[in-house]
């Protein structure tokens, strides 16, 4: 039965997402240090309950049920504006609920965006590393990926960045996004002060280059002790001048489960086409689960929740962190930075180890009974071979120890006789 | 702020269902025979709340707020494909839960099957009037449309077919998918024999013609005395040859708030692309929905719901008919036919009245407070001028009687003096 599939569906992959928890699937021994998914034991069990029977006590007709808007319920919107805003500095009156849309998580925001914005072969700019989520949607639409440069302290060089931005310019390229993950990124677990974003803006706006600016910002709200003191691109004026959109989500900070995200949009032309192609998608993020959310945020839920989510990531980092230190990790020559938020450790194998898929430290690792998303994959271009992220989100303290000594034995049997 | 769109982006329009609700936003007072909203008084408040209060008293860590799957919840797809097998008068053993992909609406599906088939410039053959956003998302993907030739009884006129499908192979012309609403069509209210189906088939077959074809099923529960007896493409034989997807939700016969919708599809190199695509859309449909349709299903209160439904789409339907026939629309030279099932009464205007957006019926009807979906939307080619979409899905019985006086009042207004 063969089926005619588009150009665009013969350019599909099997997602390496996928491929990653197919393998977790076939043995329910193996602990995952792989999935983002999130922390189970503090998930708002009784929050989420409370919430739906207000709505089921209310009068009038349950509209909670009914289909909702496209663009997503305006009470929603208004608290999510707000809360930004707040984070921002700024005042709950400055924020602007129009410029919201509610999505299927962030993630949804995030294809809406680049569909109607890259044609293949159009450029978009990422940062090395980046979520590996987006790389392959941007292989599976044929668009190009180019770096971002960075100078050694992890902020963008900006002298370079002219160069590159200068080049493409030159050859005719088109470059349509700029994606950034500025606060405690995946894989990374960095941040961005906000000089460093706004370098970037000027040398934007130098070499008259107009890309669309996204900030995927969504595990800003996960920190460990106070939040990454930088604004977001919302709020900076050297952003000002360059159309920018704003990721955010209530999948991480709060329910995974209730699938919401939100996009906020500078512009709105492009707001209007995002919003034009989700009515093809689905005509609005089920109503009943923004209802539920409205209804936590005003009661102040979410503020709740994320204070017992970081003590409980950071309580969790420190486990995953200590028993890989206890385990002589570092003795073997491996390195990685403890971070400041998030839910992932970023590790760069000792003497080149390679670390990808299939090689023999994964098979080893998979012998030992834990696994792990390879680094290779988080890279758009030149993927170096040795770099590992672990996530601790899903994971209990006591089975990351566990992972922990188990990633540790796989690591020792790798290493290279002095 | 330019903004640097990609050639699909450019393409898109604003969305002719979204112009016809901002319509409505603008004045209260409007009574919407438009929206395919659904009925909100019945809508299952107790059994909704039930099913949440039951998973929370659950033990153990609240999966159902955890991530779920890309391609959905095992047990809610077992159910969901165990009980199209009954109405297709098959066993549950028969059911393959593999082949199923839950989905945020149907319409989820229907954009993902059609993002993997379509490539610009290629063709989806749909019926005589279709679904008015489905040849929205057609003309922004590029996608030519060409329909499905009938005979006068309704039925497909499959020797016109055949030479349509000649003609287009001659040509070089790509048929990707046959898009079929076959149960209580939008906007039509008729529904499909399996001999008409199964005759489609062969026409295909004897020319060669292998593209997808899509059952839209979203009505097929909503009849309002007697299921319609044909079964679906899943099961009959003609159709083995082709790759078939069945699409089916949960939004219109139990809660659209929900927006839960599922495929089930015949060929796995289809349903792995529309996966695959999936996970870029926003890897899986909200857990928590899930859990709960999951739950529902299980002690059988989609059925319970769905009678509730069926009676007063029942009374609604006869509330909207009988209103407009006793308040003289059928005397001025309208015509239509009452329904079997579904939520959407078809109406033709007399002496080729123009009832299209902005035609001075449409202003007559606004200024009376009641608008409609004007016909013309839904057709691909060659739109007559003179049809109009009535829905009865969200009114209720009193404000059906009331918009159809106003609807009547309007008509009054234009008639031609004999």
């Amino acid at each position: 039965m063969p089926v005619p599939f588009s150009e665009f569906g013969k350019r599909l992959r099997f997602p390496a997402i996928a491929s990653l928890m197919s393998a977790a699937l076939h043995d329910p021994d193996l602990l995952s240090l792989a999935a983002g998914f999130t922390d189970s034991a503090s998930l708002p069990l009784a929050d989420v309950g409370r919430a739906v029977r207000r709505l089921e006590d209310r009068n009038g007709p349950p509209e909670h049920l009914q289909y909702g808007t496209n663009q997503g319920r305006r009470g929603l919107r208004k608290l999510l504006a707000g809360r930004i805003a707040l984070l921002d500095g700024r005042s709950v009156e400055e924020a602007e609920p129009d410029r919201v849309l509610v999505t299927n998580g962030s993630q949804q925001a995030l294809y809406l965006a680049t569909s109607v914005l890259c044609d293949p072969g159009d450029i978009v700019m990422v940062e090395r590393p980046s979520y590996f989520v987006y790389l392959d949607m941007l292989r599976g639409k044929g668009v190009r990926v180019l770096e971002l440069p960075e100078g050694r302290e992890g902020s963008f060089d900006l002298e370079a960045l002219g160069l590159v931005l200068g080049q493409v310019n030159a050859s005719g390229g088109r470059i349509k996004i700029i994606y950034l993950e500025s606060y405690f990124s995946n894989p990374t677990g960095a941040s961005r002060t906000a000089e460093d974003k706004s370098g970037l803006a000027r040398v934007l706006a130098a070499q008259a280059v107009h890309p669309v600016v996204i900030e995927d910002a969504a595990y800003r709200d996960l920190y460990f002790d106070v939040p990454f003191p930088a604004t977001s691109i919302l709020s900076l004026p050297a952003f000002r001048s360059l159309p920018c959109l704003y990721l955010g989500t209530l999948t991480k900070p709060y329910a995974s489960g209730l699938k919401t995200g939100f996009g906020i949009c500078t512009s709105s032309a492009l707001l209007e086409r995002m919003l034009w192609l989700k009515s093809h998608h689905d005509f609005g993020t089920a109503n009943f689960n923004q209802a539920v959310l409205e209804e936590i945020l005003r009661e102040g839920g979410l503020e709740r929740q994320m204070v017992i989510l970081r003590r409980s990531y950071r309580e969790k980092m420190k486990a995953l962190d200590g028993a890989l230190r206890s385990e002589g990790l570092a003795t073997l020559g491996w390195s990685w930075t403890e971070p400041l938020g998030g839910i992932y450790l970023w590790l760069r194998a000792p003497h080149g180890l390679d670390t990808r898929t299939d090689s023999a430290f994964w098979k080893s690792c998979l012998e030992e009974k834990v696994f792990y998303v390879p680094g290779d994959l988080c890279y758009g271009v030149d993927a170096p071979t040795d770099r590992v992220r672990l996530s601790f989100g899903v994971l209990s303290p006591e089975n990351l120890v566990l992972a922990a000594s188990r990633f540790a034995r796989a690591a020792r049997k790798m290493a290279v006789p002095a």
